[in-house]
C-alpha cells in the first residue's frame, strides 16, 4: 500500500513516499546508499527532476544524508519498539499516585506558556481547514440564523449523520444515518458505551499501552481494568483475549485496531476479522476507537474492525476533533445492537449537539474538500514523524527505541531503563516543557521508561528545541551518550 | 416585587403587571370590578391613556374582560393547585414501564410535523436574539478564523466564565471565574455532579413531581430515587427533608428552589436558607438546578440556595439553553466542595465546551444586551402563561387545577381524577399533539391526571388549536363539562 492517493499526488511525492516506506520496511538498511539519481530515473520512468525533488523531501524528513561526491545514503535509524513479552493479565484500577500524576499533566496542558511535546491536542490553526470551515459557517448564519434559537435534540443533524454513514463505507463499514448518533466528541462517545454495556464492578480490557484518560473514566464508572499484552507492532494479543473471554472474565473490551494511541500500530486484517468474530461469539461489546481511522498512511484505509461486525458486538466511535475542527468536539457514533440504549443515554447525559456545528460539518463533508483534506494532513504527519524521529535517534540516550506509527501523529518512545519519565516530566517542567510520561499509559510498570510524543504541532524552533532539550535532560540523568548505538 | 425592573419598562406595564399579580393573588376575586378608569389614574397618578393600555394588556392575556356600559372585571380564574397532603416517603426506582412511556415522548417530540404543547424546548427563535448573536458569532470568524483550529480544554472560556460569575451576584451568589466549569448544558451538570458525590445504590432525594429526564439519568447511574413531599406553591418539604437527613437516608438532593419545573414555585427566602444550612450541617451534597433562575418574574431577582452556601455543599448548575441560545447547549456548573472533582470528571468524560460557542455568549453577555432580553422574556411568557391559563379554564374538564409559575414557561395542570393522562397522551399523538402526561414526572400515583404544559411555543393559532383540543378531548374521556365549575 502506498502512502497516497495515486489520483492526485505528484510524481515525486508518490516517489519519495514509496522510498520512505523501503527505508521503514528496511528494504534499504541505514548506511546504504541509494540508486543514482539517473538509474532511479530510469527503473521508475521520471525525469531527473523528480527524482532530485524526492530526494530533497526524503532528506527534509532526516531519512537520508548526501555525501558530497558520493550521493545519498540512508541515515542511521531508531530501531523499533519490540514485544516485551509480559504476558501477565492482571485487574487492577489506577492508583491515587497515578490519578494525581494524570492531574499534573491536565494543569500543565492548559498552561498557555508551557511548550507542548507529546499531547495528542492539536494546536496549529493552519493544519485545518478553518478558512472554509468558516466561510461555510458564516453563510449557513446569514441564511438560516434561527438555527441558534432550536433546541437541538438527538440524534442530531441528519445531514451529517448521512454524511459520516457515506464516509463509513472507505473503512469498510456499512452503516446507514439511523445507525448514528452525535456525540461530544469520541472521549463522549467512549463514556456513553461504556456507562451502556457495562455495571460498577465490571471488568474491561485495554490495550496496554492505552490512552491515559481512559484510566480515571473507567475509575469513575467504577470499572475494574484488565490490560491485554499488546505487541507494539501487531496490537493485542488475540490468544490472550480469547482465553480472558473463555473465562468469562471480561464485560467489555476497549480497543484501537486503527492508528492506536499510543503505539501507533494498526492491526493486520486478519487479526481484525478474528477479533470481530471473538466479540461476537462471546457476545461481548467491543468498543472500537476509530478516532484516528481517517488518518491512516495508507490508501485505500484498512478497514475497521466494524466492518466485520456481525451482530453488532462493536461499537464504533469516532471524531472530526482530530481532522477537521478541533474546537467543534463533535463525534460520533454507531453503537450496533446498543444503538436505542445508546440515544437514551445520550439524552439524559447531556441531550444533543448543536445544529449550527453539525451542520457545518455536513455542508462541510458534502463538499467534498475533506478527501483532499485529509491528503495533506496524512502526507504532513507522515513527515513530521520522520523528522521527529531523527531529531530522537540524534538527540536522545543510546539504546532509545521508537514506534513506527501506521498514520495519525502520537508516537510511543522507550528510553533505556535507566531514565524514569516521571522524573523526566518534571525536570521539564521547571523548563517549561510538557511531556507524558509513559507511567500514564499503562497500570503496570512497563512504562516507566517510556514516553508518548506528538508530532501535531508546528514544527518550528520551539518544538525542536523542546525534543533536543528532553533528549539532552534525559542524557543527563542517566549518564548516557546520546545518538544511536 | 413587581413582575418587571421599574428603571426601563414602561408606565403601563408597571401598573398591567401590579394589577395582574393583585388578580393572580386573589386581591382582586373572579367577577370584581376594577377601579373605573379614571379612578385608576389618579390612584396610580398616571394618565388615563396608560390605565387604558394596561387594562388592554390585562384583556389580552385573559384576565380580565370589558362588559360594556358597566366597566372591566375579572375573569374566572383556574384554581391554584393545592398540597395534596401525600407524605410517604418511599425509595423506587422507575419502572420499566415508566421507561417506555419515556421513550414514547422521547420519539413524538422528534418528530416535526407534531405540535408540542408540552415540552420545555423552545423553539421560536424569534423568542432569542438570533440577529445580535449570529453578528457576533461571525464577527469572531472573520478575526479569530483559528479559534475552529484549537483544541479546547476544560474549564472552558475565560471570557464566559468571567462574565458567569458577574451575573451570579444578581442571584446573591460571589463566584469566582475559577469556580465555574462549562458544561455541555444544565443537563451535563446535572450528570457529572451526580456522579461526582454519588456511587451507585445510593438514595438521591428529588422534589415530586420532578424534571422527568431525571429518572433515567437517575437509573442510568445506578442511583435509586426517595421523591420528598413537596408543596406546589412552597416546594419541598423541609420537615421531611431534615427527618430523612437525621436518618442518614440521602446521600445527595437534586432541587430547584427558584421556578420549579414542573410545578413553577419558588422557595420562599426563609426554606432557601434553611436548605443551605440542612445540607451544610449534615454534609450531604444539594444539587441546585437553576436553569429558570433568570426567568424569574420579579425583580431583583430572589436568591439562590447557593448564595446561603457556607461550607461549599451546593453544587449550582444552570445554562444558557432556555434564556440566549438553545441550539449551543452550553451550561456551567459552579460545584463548590467538589470543584476539583468536576473539573476532571468534564475532561474524562466530554472534555471541553467549543471556544467559538462560549466566546460568542461571552461578548453577548458583556454587550450588555442580555439583561434587556431577559426583561423581554419574561414580560412574554408572563403574558404567555396567562393566556394560556385561560383557554385551560374554557375549554378543559370543570374541576381542573393549574399552578401559577414564578417564572419560566411550563406550569402543572391537574385534571379530574377521572381523566388518565396517559390515555390522553396516547389519543392526542393519533391528531399529532405531544403533551407530557404527569406520570412521568413522579414514580408515585400522583401525576396520573396531571399533564405539564408549556408556553415557550409560538401562541399561534397552531399551538392555541392543540390546547383547546386537549381540553376537548379530556371532556370525552372524562364525560365531564368543559369550564370553571
Amino acid at each position: 500500500m502506498s502512502i497516497v492517493e495515486p489520483q492526485e499526488s505528484t510524481l515525486y511525492h508518490q516517489l519519495a513516499e514509496s522510498l520512505a516506506e523501503a527505508i521503514h520496511n528496511g528494504t534499504f538498511l541505514p548506511g546504504t546508499r541509494l540508486p543514482a539519481i539517473r538509474r532511479c530515473a530510469s527503473n521508475h520512468q521520471v525525469s531527473i527532476n523528480t527524482v532530485l525533488t524526492a530526494y530533497r523531501i526524503l532528506e527534509d524528513r532526516g531519512l537520508i544524508e548526501a555525501r558530497p561526491q558520493s550521493g545519498y545514503y540512508v541515515r542511521g535509524m531508531l530501531p523499533s519498539v519490540k514485544s516485551s513479552g509480559d504476558r501477565r493479565a492482571k485487574v487492577r484500577s489506577p492508583s491515587s499516585e497515578k490519578l494525581d500524576l494524570i492531574d499534573a499533566v491536565f494543569a500543565a496542558q492548559n498552561h498557555p506558556d508551557y511548550t507542548n511535546i507529546s499531547l495528542a491536542c492539536p494546536q496549529n490553526s493552519d493544519f485545518f481547514p478553518t478558512a472554509k470551515i468558516s466561510r461555510i459557517m458564516a453563510s449557513l448564519l446569514r441564511r438560516e440564523p434561527e438555527l441558534i434559537g432550536r433546541y437541538a435534540l438527538p440524534p442530531g443533524s441528519e445531514r451529517l449523520r448521512r454524511a459520516i454513514a457515506k464516509r463509513s463505507m472507505d473503512l469498510g463499514m456499512a452503516l446507514a444515518t439511523e445507525d448514528i448518533t452525535l456525540t461530544h466528541g469520541c472521549m463522549e462517545a467512549l463514556q456513553l458505551a461504556l456507562r451502556a454495556v457495562t455495571r460498577p464492578g465490571d471488568c474491561v480490557g485495554v490495550e496496554t499501552p492505552t490512552y491515559f484518560y481512559l484510566f480515571p473514566l473507567l475509575a469513575s464508572l467504577g470499572l475494574k481494568v484488565l490490560e491485554i499484552p499488546t505487541d507494539p507492532q501487531h496490537g493485542m494479543s488475540l490468544d490472550a483475549l480469547e482465553l480472558l473471554l473463555q473465562e468469562k472474565r471480561l464485560q467489555a473490551i476497549v480497543a484501537m485496531p486503527n492508528v492506536q494511541n499510543p503505539l501507533g500500530f494498526s492491526m493486520k486484517l486478519d487479526d481484525k476479522k478474528r477479533l470481530a468474530k471473538l466479540v461476537n461469539r462471546y457476545q461481548v461489546p467491543l468498543l472500537e476507537d476509530g478516532l484516528y481511522g481517517e488518518l491512516q498512511f495508507c490508501w485505500p484505509l484498512a478497514p475497521s474492525v466494524k466492518a466485520f461486525d456481525t451482530q453488532g458486538w462493536v461499537l464504533y466511535c469516532a471524531s472530526f476533533t482530530k481532522t477537521v475542527a478541533p474546537d467543534f468536539h463533535i463525534g460520533w457514533i454507531a453503537a450496533g445492537r446498543f444503538s436505542g440504549e445508546l440515544a437514551r443515554l445520550k439524552a439524559v447525559s447531556s441531550l444533543a449537539e448543536s445544529r449550527l456545528l453539525s451542520e457545518t460539518l455536513g455542508h462541510f463533508l458534502e463538499s467534498g474538500g475533506y478527501d483532499h483534506h485529509l491528503r495533506t494532513m496524512r502526507r504532513r504527519y507522515a513527515a513530521q514523524l520522520d523528522e521527529a524521529r531523527g531529531i530522537i535517534a540524534r538527540h536522545f540516550p543510546q539504546g532509545t527505541q521508537a514506534t513506527l506509527p501506521s498514520g495519525g501523529f502520537v508516537f510511543w518512545v522507550e528510553l533505556p531503563a535507566k531514565v524514569d519519565t516521571v522524573e523526566l516530566f518534571h525536570r521539564l517542567l521547571q523548563e517549561k516543557i510538557c511531556l507524558t510520561p509513559g507511567a500514564l499509559y499503562t497500570l503496570s510498570d512497563r512504562g516507566n521508561s517510556a514516553l508518548r510524543l506528538s508530532c501535531c504541532y508546528p514544527f518550528d524552533e520551539r518544538y525542536t528545541w523542546a525534543l533536543k532539550r528532553t533528549g539532552a535532560v534525559a542524557c543527563e540523568l542517566s549518564g548516557l551518550e546520546a545518538g544511536i548505538a
